[in-house]
């Protein structure tokens, strides 16, 4: 993978404002998409329409899934350009003038022709890559999807090209004018914690917990245990 | 506020497929509005194009606004139609069956024609709302706009009425056929925490901490405080 590769932004992923946050290396926009759990995918359906989905990233691809009913999916086979967007908030920046008021955040936003992969051997290695990403090796424990639970589904993946990363970081912008103005100003950061684990009631007896220690560094969360 | 109002589906907002897990009454819709800090507005810019906005609610119209610069409101400008989304993960479902892991959601989609809020009351009225909507009583205490911060940034609103809201909890679908498949299921649930308050070191000499407990309550965090 070569990862300090540099996308050339295009008309739509150039950044008009705050340029310095815009990112184009691909090791910046993976490791974006790698630690955010959902997706948002603007596409069109007698006009504007955006679905939150689950996705993964395999080298330089995003792939997502769903029902073969959905209607995104009917969408994107009969007009497959889409907007696919990744964010994550990690704090509220409070600032002393109303304006200066942000967040920080990482968010990736790619252009392009959604593909689907129909093809069985293809579409099988993706609909494992999603259990993969969050609980590596569970896929062989679990019951793998029936020949009628195979064709319930669609799978599509898009290409990681005409994309572009956005971050925020820090304190409020400093504006000198406003120093003495008597009120906070800072950073409350957001984090996130996982668990702890609810075992289905419908469980086979003794069966071992699941392991989600991979699934927290992905999210960089920390693990609640009670 | 008529909140027990029902609203109308459409055939963009009606489910196709776990319509059980949908709702389009008002007090449903709003909570989720208000526990979400952030939405996915899609629009028509050269094609699909979704952009991460921070928002909030008044009474039956979701808000949300930006730079003149960003070319989203350019292309609302021309092109009103606008599909806006607000969604928040609260657990990952892991099932015995590849294609039965799921994560339990709260999502509001609108759809709808976004209005710019030109008269500068109404446009002030909206800035202070986002202000207000995470830390009340701090617009009385900040620097409101100056004459050029006022016409540098965009309110626009959009009519909470082609909406639905979907929501999933709970543990993953009994499909007794699988029940022996001695693989761990059940619910990792996620959960937010923000704080501990970061202090901007530019600040006025003995500024009070903001209260948070608002924001928290409001995103369902619990508070750090170290």
């Amino acid at each position: 993978m070569a990862s300090g590769e540099e996308l050339k932004p295009s008309e739509r992923t150039r950044l008009k404002r705050f340029s310095a946050r815009g990112r184009f290396d691909r090791a910046t926009i993976n490791a974006i998409l790698d630690a955010a759990p959902m997706a948002h995918i603007g596409f069109d359906y007698k006009g504007p329409a955006v679905l939150p989905m689950i996705f993964w990233r395999k080298e330089n691809h995003v792939y997502f899934h769903g029902s073969s009913k959905n209607r995104m999916f009917e969408a994107l086979s009969r007009s497959p350009q889409c907007c696919f967007v990744a964010s994550l908030i990690d704090a509220f920046v409070l600032a002393r003038a109303a304006i200066h008021h942000s967040v920080n955040y990482r968010s990736v936003v790619i252009y392009g022709a959604a593909e689907e992969l129909k093809e069985p051997a293809a579409k099988l290695e993706g609909l494992r890559g999603l259990i993969e990403r969050f609980y590596p090796g569970r896929w062989d424990q679990i019951r793998p999807p029936s020949p009628q639970e195979f064709v319930s589904v669609r799978v599509f993946r898009l290409p990681i090209e005409e994309a572009s990363a956005k971050i925020r970081t820090g304190f409020p912008t400093p504006y000198a004018e406003d120093f003495g103005i008597p009120v906070w100003a800072g950073i409350v950061p957001l984090s996130t914690s996982i668990g702890p684990l609810q075992l289905d009631p419908n469980s086979a007896p003794d069966t071992p917990p699941q392991d989600i220690s991979h699934l927290a560094s992905l999210l960089g969360a920390s693990i609640k245990t009670a």
